[in-house]
This record gives structure tokens, C-alpha cells and sequence, in this order.
């Protein structure tokens, strides 16, 4: 690969380019962003090569898209018009029926590859990315079928040079199932800063009392706003599920401590702890 | 100081006798725990030089009662009756109301230090021990004014050898603040996990999708329920307030979504980023 156009300069987008300068020396990275500062930075920082506009994608061999996921959608159709045959396209986004149903139609759709790689952090901007960022990590490929062969066999050539693991699931499904174990997890964590936040009017008292788990739990709530909003816009439905089962969740646990039910609230806590068992091997 | 006894031989024990030894070398320090396999542990690994029972503590110069909650308050009445009279009883439970108005009116109640120092992990037993667990935390002291000044002199003091930050509360305050910021957090966690392993049949599912935020948030319910059942039980009026506050809280957000209200949805987040600022300075 020569030519290749990353579109989102960020945390992932920025971080993609980090790898790929490292285990492909010979590349030429243009970087395309709205936003200029951004681009400026990831110059800098040696992220990218060139700064490029979306018309330059039409030279590219391999084109990035790491937006957010609103943006995503327009921006893929209209690179997948511009760009040449023989060129892939793969998005990063954090949703996938959505850009999947754009361009399901889209004659280029088999140059396109839904992808969904967990990893980043709750930082963001070119400043935030990281080398190494997906050694490990797993990466969702969605619709694998709807992609040409020979083009997904080459991503997925340069994902395992990365270091990541491959799992492949429809697109409704890695909605639903990211909806619970990720969207969920940043709402608790943004709700939980809020009530805290609204509550303590003395923020001494929060920054010394962080240690006793709060620091770790509210984590998600330095997370971008812009990047979240549209997940939960373009997720709404499998996102208000999963906060139907949470919320009745907390209800029921309030339940059993005002009714004084501690046996219970152990229960609750002690069947909970399965988590251990799941998450092993996670640091 | 030369004979030190230590109750409960866990995590803040277990911590608080490596500290000693690291900064007094000449201490001899007693371990107590109706857990024999603990003791042994702790034998084992040098955390303790001995092991005693409760009568053992006539002859301690301090003691440091490290226990859930509940057994904790039986345990300082009857320390209490059996220590010398220039001897310092130190418990650090994460609640302080109950235990303070237990022994408020005991002959030696001025014997007897409340604090909860914030430090810990998700672990438990006397393997999860760390020296240095308590440097550069906040350890809260409850109602100061009721200890003999000369014996909490000689307990902050030695506080501050191991590298803590002292911060003074009356019990009835401690207990509201560290509802909302750890209490809270608990909970939040424990159910984010009960909700994700009800919905994920697939344990893989879970595991894979971890690093997306999920295996950081939910990193609580991994913890003990023995120790934080009569956490909540003690503090359960406060714990029920901050719940309703979180529920309601959850149940807005979830309404900006359902009604595709989602600026209101972005300035939450937006909002909830200033946690950034209040807990710079924490890793």
C-alpha cells in the first residue's frame, strides 16, 4: 500500500496512522479533517504526511474513515463515488446497521468494510492517539459477505499485523449486543458524574473521596459529547432497552434495602461477581 | 510502639501491618480473625508475626480493627473493655455513624479514633495487601473532638508517616458524602454487570467487547459482597437517596432520548465532562 487517506484525525483515526507507519515504513498517509487545528496537530505530531480535502480520497489504495458516526454515513458515500476500483474503504464508527443500510445499494458497496475495533480511550483529537493502540483488542467486522473478497482479505491481512483479533457478526447484532456492554456503560458513568456532581456542592469532597471507586466508575464521563450523542441517536432503540433492564434493575436492588432484605442484596452482589470469572485475562 | 494488634487481616489490615513494618521496624503485630485459613495466609506471607484472639489486645499499645461493618461495632465494645488505658483502638470501616454512636457513651471512648481512609481495591484478603496502599490517600477522621488528644496525636501521626492526607467530618457528614461518591458507585457497577450478564448468553460476547469501556466501569462488582451487604445496611437511608437521585437522573436522560431530544442529550454529557477538572490530579 501506498496512498492511503484517513479521514478523522483522533484517537482511532490518528492511531490507525501510528501503526501503519510502523509496520509499513513505505506508506503516504494524507490526512482529511474538518477541523483544522486538528489537522495541524496530526501533522505535527507526525501522524500524517499530507493534509488533504475529501477529492484527494480518489487517488487513495485504502481510505480511513474514523468520524463521528453521524458524519460517517455521508462522508462514506461520498468517498465510495469517488474513489478508484480497485481502492477499500473501512469505517470504524462505534455503529453499524445504520452506515451498513446507506450503502447497501451503493455500486461500490463490495469496496466497502463495516468494521468496529474496541479500543480507545475517553480521550479524543490527534493528542490521544496512541501506538499499539489495538494490539489485542478485538475487531468486529460486520457484513463481511456484502465486501469483496479480495479487498476484505487484504484489511483483515493488516488488522492481524496489528496485532488485532477478528470476530465477524450481522449488523443488528453488534448493535444490540455493544448497545449493553458498551453504550450502557457510558451512560451509567455520565449519569453517575451527574448525580454526584448536582449533589456535592463542595467538589474538594469529591476529588478526596474519588479513590474509593468513583474515579474508575465515572471514567466514561470525560468522553466526548459529540462522538457519544449521535451512538445513542443512530442506537436509540436497542439504547432505551438497555436502560429499561438497568434502571428496573437499580429499582429492584432499592427495593430489597428498603424492605431490609440483606439476604438478597448479597445474593444480587454475590451472583454478580460471576463478572470476575467473564472478564479474566482482561488487565 | 512495640505490641500492635491487627483485626481482620484483610486488604486495609493486611496493607496498614506492611506500612507498619516497612516504617517501624521493631513492631510486633498480632493478627485476629475468625477466618483461620486468612491468618495462616498472613503468616505466611509476613504480614503478621503472630496470631492471637481477642483477649490478646490487653496487652497491645494500638489497635486497628479492620472488619466489615457489621462485626466491626461488637468488636470495638469488647476491645474497648479489654484494652490498657494509654492504648489507641483504630477502626476504618466505610461507614461512621453507626459505629460512633455504638460507643459514644463507653467509659473509654476516648480511646477509641474513627476513620476511613480511601484506598483500596476490588480485592480482598490478606494476598490483596499492598505495601503503600495508603500513600497520597485521603483517610477521614470522625468526630476527633471525642479522642484523648494525646492518643489521636499519636495515630495521626503515624497517618502521616505512611503518606496519608488527614481530613476531618463530623460521622453524619461522612456518611452522606460517601454515599454519593462510593457507595453509589458500588451499586451503579453491581447492577451494570447484573444487567449485562442477564442479557449476554454468550459470556464471549462480554469478554470481546470488554474494552470498550465496559471492563473499567464494571470493575466494582467485583467486589466483596460480606463487606459492602452491611455497608449499605448501615448507610441505608443516604444509599436510597443517592439512588433515587440516579434513577431519576437515568430516567431523564433516557427521556431526552425517546423523545429524540438529543441536544438536551449532548449538553448532559457536555455538562458532566467538567468531572475532568474536578479530578485532575488523580491518576
Amino acid at each position: 500500500m501506498k496512498h492511503i487517506s484517513i479521514i478523522g484525525v483522533g484517537l482511532i483515526g490518528g492511531s490507525f496512522a501510528l501503526d501503519l507507519k510502523s509496520h509499513f515504513p513505505g506508506v503516504y498517509i494524507s490526512g482529511i479533517d474538518q477541523n483544522d487545528a486538528h489537522l495541524k496537530e496530526a501533522l505535527k505530531l507526525g501522524i500524517i504526511d499530507q493534509t488533504g480535502d475529501l477529492a484527494s480520497v480518489s487517488s487513495a489504495e485504502l481510505v480511513l474513515i474514523a468520524l463521528p458516526v453521524n458524519t460517517a454515513i455521508n462522508v462514506l458515500i461520498q468517498v465510495l463515488d469517488l474513489i478508484p476500483n480497485q481502492a477499500i474503504v473501512i469505517d470504524m464508527g462505534s455503529t453499524k446497521q445504520a452506515i451498513c443500510e446507506a450503502v447497501a445499494a451503493h455500486p461500490k458497496r463490495a469496496n466497502f468494510l463495516a468494521t468496529h475495533p474496541i479500543a480507545g480511550t475517553e480521550f479524543s483529537g490527534p493528542s490521544a492517539a496512541l501506538k499499539g493502540l489495538f494490539k489485542n483488542k478485538t475487531n468486529i467486522i460486520c457484513e463481511l459477505n456484502q465486501t469483496s473478497t479480495v479487498l476484505a482479505g487484504k484489511a483483515i491481512a493488516l488488522f492481524e499485523t496489528m496485532g488485532m483479533h477478528i470476530r465477524y457478526m450481522k449488523a443488528i447484532d453488534h448493535d444490540k449486543h455493544i448497545a449493553y456492554v458498551s453504550h450502557l456503560s457510558h451512560i451509567s458513568s455520565f449519569m453517575l458524574g451527574k448525580t454526584v456532581i448536582d449533589k456535592e456542592k463542595n467538589e474538594s469532597n469529591i476529588f478526596d473521596m474519588a479513590g474509593s471507586g468513583f474515579e474508575s466508575t465515572v471514567r466514561l464521563a470525560k468522553s466526548s459529547p459529540a462522538m457519544w450523542t449521535p451512538i445513542f441517536e443512530q442506537n436509540k432503540e436497542n439504547v432505551i432497552e438497555t436502560l429499561n433492564e438497568y434502571i428496573q434493575n437499580l429499582n429492584q436492588f432499592k427495593a430489597y434495602i428498603e424492605n431490609d432484605d440483606f439476604d438478597a442484596v448479597y445474593s444480587e452482589m454475590k451472583n454478580t461477581n460471576h463478572i470476575k470469572k467473564i472478564l479474566k485475562g482482561i488487565a
